[in-house]
């Protein structure tokens, strides 16, 4: 099999910026490896015509596939559909009934259609159109001189409905049905990377340089595993490494290839035939967020009480005023007590707990920022924890949420506990 | 002043994998930026050596400055030296002072020296030689014709006390000390991006190509202005270009730089000496996350209910039985009671109630996937809205999310509504 190359271009003056970055590329460079195609170059440029033309005119003599995302919409600074017209030496031509079918997009916002939409119904002659099931641009694709070019929204839920969608059947067309790619995702749990890279260290040697990174957020940690397509058929490889890691990783290990440990929480309740509750002070309504992003979270989690005031922990979860007074907000007894009233409240199968100093102010000599206490009840008992977590207002907060998560994994499973 | 544009050209196989990105590009894009040097393009290439040479050659030609990271390490993946001599048609010289710096380094660290390591003493002839003062790479500076071309570790970490250490006195000596940076960012919510666009057309004429762009993004629309040092005195312009968007956009105008929508809503609230409170359904604690990611939030955000399941709607919230069978859980009626209920029981100000179809299951005819209710209740009355929002079910909450706390905004600070 010949290995095809591909480029991807982000367009948009604010990916140029101090803050933001071209995050598509990682969804496209997946997307088409499943089908052999090799993303050797990204590249980013501003909402300026010249560079674009120049950058597609270049990109599309070098590679197999271009991937260009952004500058789609009827704006001023929407420029992608011309720079690549001019870049491929052709003109852009209105098609009506694309003209239409943008108006509709819109109508079913129970929107006006704005004077300016028509715009995006400029077409590359000979493209083929890809609806936008999200927003109102739509996509296209064109063969040019051996290149296929493929123009995507910017937008991120726009650009993966696409891509997708119409880009994958164009692909399954022209290079035959994806084939499985030899990468796997370890996911594992509430313990610090330094502990699984020295656990796991020894197991490196087993493998070819590059076939395991480790990534670590927050107190969740991945071992990404990676099969060549030269190590022969990818599932049996990645089978084998990954039964080497989990007989390491134990009970630390949470699955394979999920989103995150939320997906897992969900999963194993709806399992066992358990409902959640959640309790969240620093976390503020983290947890709660994490789990009904989970499409069908409803069946399993019930809600929870944000109760960022004392009041509410009082009043609304039933907390002890003595507790508070006694031991503070931030204390094991207090996560307890959130963890028991919520799960009584909500009248639910597991509470959790959530209380901890997120920062920047708010901490004391005893109770630093990042001091947290979490806690897990169940129709068996609460389990309580007390950790001072490293990191920002927004890292303490997420491993807050991992580790209270990663123990009501725990308990749900029975599980040894850290 | 005449403005100078630059590249960021990011070296290695694993820039164009899945998972990472090259984040140095956001630093030295925001270094630069204080020398009037304009990054217009970023480039990611792998440790291949022909495209990192042809690359180099391009962007030199094209840019005054550019600058690469990654690559100069001693391992035979390690290829920026050579690529670039190559690029210049020039040959690497071998600095026998600089071996002994390097073999200093390794021995710094308790380390041996590997045999390989002499290979990172290759400098190009006339190059400045920059320390690494966290790991052991040097980095290179070099003037080609009018471009100058700088090479900087890809770890982090050596790149940013390169970045900042060395290269700063460079660019110090050659373009003179740093200066203010001329960008701001407006905010506006609760009104869609081609309405923002339609609106401020007419003074996109006013101000240079590529002074204005906007970004939207699910309910909130940014407005970034930049000022470049050709313009005068940064600030002052920048005054002007606000005071004219801001004269358009009267009421929908949030703040100036801004991280978000909560930030003005804490800090309105704050001003106004008020309490918030909320009830979440489809959006699930995302509405107190994002109150809650704000330092100092807990003056203002009481707390809240995550209302997923009917019976804590009811039980909790109050909200009537009947309501919700005649109306269904996704209703004004609904809606509005949350809010009601969530202000009565946690005994705040404002109450705020948010009930919809997020997906991607649930929807009916009647109520598709994005219908969504939302609700402000303060002491003067509640007010409703009824909406379905585009995209996927992370959209979707969003929207919500965005869409109730700019009429929060409004209604705290008695502007028109949306």
């Amino acid at each position: 099999v010949k290995r095809l190359s591909a480029a991807c271009v982000a367009v948009g003056s604010e990916l140029l910026g101090r803050t933001k970055l071209d995050r598509n590329s990682l969804e496209i460079t997946a997307a088409l490896a499943e089908y052999g195609i090799e993303v050797v170059e990204k590249v980013t440029v501003g909402d300026h015509p010249e560079r674009l033309t120049d950058a597609v005119r270049r990109l599309v003599r070098a590679h197999d596939v271009v991937v260009l995302t952004g500058g789609l919409g009827p704006t001023a600074d929407d420029l992608t559909r011309p720079a690549v017209a001019a870049a491929l030496g052709v003109d852009l031509v209105r098609d009506a009934a694309l003209v239409e079918t943008i108006a509709r997009r819109y109508r079913s916002f129970g929107r006006e259609v704005p004077g300016i939409a028509p715009v995006m119904a400029d077409v590359i002659p000979g493209a083929e159109v890809f609806a936008n099931t999200v927003g109102a641009a739509p996509g296209l694709a064109v063969d040019h001189q051996g290149c296929l070019v493929v123009l995507l929204p910017g937008v991120p839920a726009e650009m993966r409905s696409m891509l997708h969608g119409e880009l994958r059947q164009l692909l399954n067309r022209r290079f035959g049905a994806a084939r499985p790619v030899g990468e796997r995702t370890l996911l594992v749990g509430g313990v610090p990377e330094s502990d699984i890279e020295e656990r796991v260290a020894h197991l490196y040697e087993r493998f070819p340089p590059g076939a395991v990174s480790i990534l670590a957020s927050a107190g969740l940690v991945r071992l990404v595993l990676r099969a060549g397509p030269e190590a022969g058929d990818p599932t049996s490889v990645l089978d084998a490494m990954s039964a080497a890691f989990r007989s390491v990783l134990g009970d630390d290990f949470v699955g394979e290839d999920l989103d995150g440990l939320e997906h897992a929480v969900i999963a194993e309740a709806r399992t066992l035939g358990r409902t959640v509750a959640s309790a969240e002070s620093c976390t503020g309504g983290l947890v709660g967020a994490m789990l009904t992003a989970v499409p069908g979270a409803s069946d399993i989690y019930l809600g929870g009480v944000i109760s960022y005031a004392n009041e509410v922990k009082r009043d609304v979860l039933g907390v002890p005023e003595d507790l508070l007074v006694t031991h503070g907000a931030v204390s094991e007894p207090v996560a307890r007590a959130m963890a028991n009233g919520v799960r009584g409240v909500l009248g639910a199968d597991w509470g959790l707990g959530i209380t901890g100093v997120a920062g920047p102010g708010g901490g004391t000599a005893d109770k630093p920022v990042g001091t947290v206490c979490y806690a897990v009840a169940g129709a068996d008992g609460t389990t309580i924890r007390k950790a001072v977590f490293p990191g920002d207002r927004d890292a303490i907060r997420r491993w807050s949420a991992h580790s209270a998560l990663d123990l009501l994994r725990r308990r749900m499973s029975g599980l040894a506990l850290p």
